[in-house]
């Protein structure tokens, strides 16, 4: 088609309120238009690249024996509270009622409506394994959209659920997704997506990998060993730390630590290393509001997942009241009143001589022994592992922490779903059981956005040449000069008449206009044609990402073109690892 | 695929809450699943065939310059507050709030989100003329979902916004999308589809067309000249009635008529024609609840819709009071109480002698003038047309009414929108004026619906090529006999590395019940693989519609199964119209 009459605008000022890359290049580029907050339209060149990733998607999805359904968006409560969701998820499920009263959700994950769709079908064992998925619009009215197309509201996912009689085969099963996750990121030109283990939280179920790409725009921490290819997701990595080795023997001391409410303040003022500190980071659970003190090492943080899941229930951060007896900025684990849970954190493991709030204002212990002074011998992980902190699968001192984002997941959900809502098969021996299902999820959206972060410049998007808005962005430099506009207008016919996927610059604007929409749809070869090459019967190619510059002859340029262009296409096609039968 | 691993149930049982044989076949066939009231999720064979649909619908779109968009599904109510629709539209707009109280909508139509989406980009008159449309999931609240897929709440829906800087361009734009519509409907296998003129309804605009598959089960009413070709739906059709003739002369007369409520027991009672009797029907305005009375002739209906647009506002049947002074039953236009609204529909214009309501409780007048005894001179239509009534047309008595299912519609809508959201441009002499919109939908879901209802036997849908679900039900009749196995395998390899979609029934089942299935999923062509036949080296071919019944030569099954499709496709091809450059 032809730029001049693709709808949406582009532009060259960052939008003040984008903070990430992708988010700036996706407005100034005439990708998408905010509507509401975490809500946004798309103009065409977005839709075709997400209609490209769905493609693709769909192609593996078939190919591993996924037979494509649809759920609605919009569903009954009822379903949701057969599942005990409707009660347990928060604020980000949208519940609403309709114009009868009955209650209804926005569908933010589609388990209990793949439960539903399947679960006559699925009354005998001769039925099993199967996998049904979808690409569909999501709704999870989150508290903090941001980023653009990486946190909305509303979003297209693929979702896919598997059903299973065993563990056995789902583990088969979630092991072929696996593979499969990778060649779709692999054949949306990220290959360097990683798997890491996760945490399950809402969905249930206990294996779980999400897949990452490294960004340091990432809302996630990862954590890498370079050692042994350990990877998990930070709240998934178990914590440990070797406390071993100076001892800093001090008698038990109450010590005056005027205005020192952070265990920075305090280490520095007492002149201590923050290695021998004991912190407190005081919650109140969210059932009865009763508080939770987690001590933990001075330079460790909390892992409030792992502390939910610890726990069992969510907590928020507490509220110091006075008759709480809890004192804010001095709290420690020495003579603290009694009432409240209390958790000791593995990082504090086997530090003999500690610094902590003595309970008092502006006062702190030194020398405190958990052992001997608080007879504390149980340890919980309840912290977030640290860049140099221990491989918890090699044991080696190895651990890295990146930032990363989440473009899918596969979670093994077990019977967490089926139990719920009273699916049963009967199996061979006429038993009735419930089947084990698993689920796999990847935000179309986010993708395109993650693709974007991962490959760009400050001029634009570097888009993969597999889900690119078109394949090649033709300039006409000079519309003015008959046989420049002449010679562009025949390409452009001869290309779209071999089957390329063409833009269209025809516009008789400034080179520098040109180029710079261009760099903004990232498409990935551009071809030039001008005067001074024409002389020579020639035109220009330069693909966006620069390793191609060169001149090709006029009378082959669209044989040329296609040879480029298959080129490109083979790169990423060598970066997919093939099917196994 | 192989049917024993399509996910969906086929059963041979009329469900009983189905009132039409598209419904029915819809659940009996495995092709979706009630959810919720007008919710449904859709199993593989009907998302195959939405998928064609869309794909269809897509092509003809880019093909007329569409440029594909993604609006939301959950838009802020600010932006239907904006165009007025926010508080004019019904319960059918789902309102709701956000976690943060903030008032959304779901999206069941969206020119407000087309509007703000190019409002920016659409400034200057160069942009101009410009189309985007989406496919995408839509909600209406129904009061009164039915018939399956026909009437929902959640459906699919490709819709379509055009941007002009004139009427005239706007009209020029819509006779396109008129004949890529025909064009769509014909590719999906049901070319009968007919346009008639429209009602514009809550959209605004004038002139509008409704494509209108003509079907007992449908839910419109639409009328049709065969004389002069005049077609509308119902609502839409201007009535006039030939009062001329026979006169009744009779002097102005209370007659007793006890019990005698509805204008048909009346007219029996008196024994006076219908033709000459005024009935009643009487409504109260939704905003003020005064009472507006129609008067028309006894055999006539009133159509809510016309007294709507006449009125200005919507009403409701009215409950009558004593206050009213009106007499429930027994209301006629002589010596009626003051101060309501009254209104004389055209099909009274002409009776000279009436017998009425004589505003007393088991009393009629015979013998009444409209024009002597109430001084009416005004005659308004607000009644439907009925079966050899006159064609507004050509003005000959040749009107024939029937039903139909409504698939598509297309609005020339002006500048309703375009004014009560600010979207302005500037002209080629610098004045700013309002872009001209027009709109243009095609229900997904419905449409695929619809071509059942038309193409169905009572064993099953009879699936046009073009959205079937598979190209080719291949049936295995013996697996346990080796050779019969073996050659269905092998043919079933061999049509799939030929590219033909195949399900294939490799089940150890009775032919009943192959067969059956076979129906319900309605494949164009059916190829059977039994012992009879291939004794002679044969398998049966026979077509979902009975036209074809033949057996072709193993060695040239797949080479003769394609040349069947492609007479297939080519019968659909033909009734196409071709595009116009």
């Amino acid at each position: 088609m032809k730029l001049k009459q693709l709808v949406g605008e582009r532009f060259k000022e960052r939008p003040a309120d984008c903070v990430i890359d992708s988010h700036a290049l996706s407005i100034r580029g005439g990708y998408m238009k905010y509507v509401g907050s975490g809500i946004y339209s798309l103009y065409p060149p977005m839709k075709r690249i997400t209609r490209k990733i769905e493609a693709v998607i769909r192609e593996e999805m078939d190919a591993i024996g996924g037979q494509e359904v649809l759920f609605p968006v919009a569903l009954p409560g009822a379903l949701w509270e057969e599942s005990g969701r409707y009660e347990s998820v928060g604020e980000e499920l949208l519940r609403f009622t309709d114009r009868n009263n009955s209650r209804m959700v926005l569908g933010m994950t589609h388990e209990e409506a793949a439960v539903h769709l399947v679960r006559e079908y699925g009354q005998t064992y001769t039925k099993y394994p199967f996998t049904i998925y979808q690409i569909q619009t999501k709704f999870r009215d989150e508290a903090r959209p941001r980023a653009g197309l990486i946190r909305v509201r509303e979003f297209t996912m693929k979702d896919a659920y598997s059903f299973h009689t065993s563990k056995e085969d789902l583990e088969k099963q979630y092991e072929i997704f696996y593979r499969a996750y990778h060649r779709i990121f692999a054949r949306a030109g990220v290959p360097e997506v990683i798997a890491v283990q996760s945490d399950s939280g809402m969905m249930g179920g206990s294996v779980s990998h999400e897949f990452m790409l490294l960004a340091d725009a990432g809302e996630d921490s990862i954590v890498l060993c370079d050692a042994c290819g350990y990877r998990a997701n930070m709240e998934a990595a178990a914590n440990s730390v070797d406390n071993t080795g100076g001892l800093l023997a001090a008698p038990l001391e109450k010590v005056y630590t005027p205005h020192c409410k952070t265990i920075e303040e305090v280490v520095e003022y007492l002149g201590v290393p923050v290695e021998y500190s004991c912190k407190a980071v005081m919650y109140q659970k969210n059932s009865d509001d009763s508080y939770v003190i987690v001590f933990l090492r001075g330079d460790y943080e909390v892992s409030e997942t792992k502390l939910t899941n610890f726990l069992g229930e969510k907590v928020h951060p507490a509220v110091i009241t006075p008759e709480s007896g809890l004192v804010a900025g001095f709290t420690g684990p020495y003579q603290m009143k009694e009432g409240h849970t209390v958790l000791y954190d593995v990082s504090l493991k086997g530090i003999e001589y500690l610094t902590c709030g003595a309970n008092e204002e502006n006062y702190h212990y030194k020398g405190l022994q958990l052992l001997r002074d608080c007879q504390v011998t149980d340890f919980v992980d309840i912290s977030k592992i640290r860049t140099g902190g221990i491989c918890p699968c090699c044991g080696r001192k190895t651990m890295q922490v990146k930032r990363g984002i989440e473009v899918g997941n596969i979670f093994q959900l077990g019977t967490k779903y089926t139990e719920a809502m009273h699916m049963t098969y009967t199996d061979a021996d006429g038993e009735s059981k419930y089947p084990v299902m698993g689920c796999y999820g990847i935000g179309v959206g986010r993708l395109a956005a993650s693709v974007c972060e991962a490959r760009h410049d400050e001029n634009g998007p570097i888009w993969p040449i597999t889900i690119a808005p078109w394949q090649v962005h033709l300039c006409c430099m000079r519309v003015d000069q008959a046989a420049c506009k002449e010679a562009a207008d025949e390409l452009y016919a001869a290309l779209l008449a071999a089957g390329v996927e063409v833009i269209y610059d025809d516009r008789d604007v400034r080179a520098g206009i040109m180029f710079a929409d261009a760099d903004l749809l990232g498409v990935p070869l551009r071809v030039i044609v001008g005067p001074k090459a024409l002389k020579d019967n020639q035109v220009e190619v330069v693909s966006r990402d620069k390793r191609i510059s060169t001149r090709v002859d006029l009378p082959r340029a669209v044989e040329q073109i296609q040879e480029m262009l298959r080129g490109l296409f083979e790169e990423i096609a060598a970066q997919v690892e093939p099917r196994r039968q």
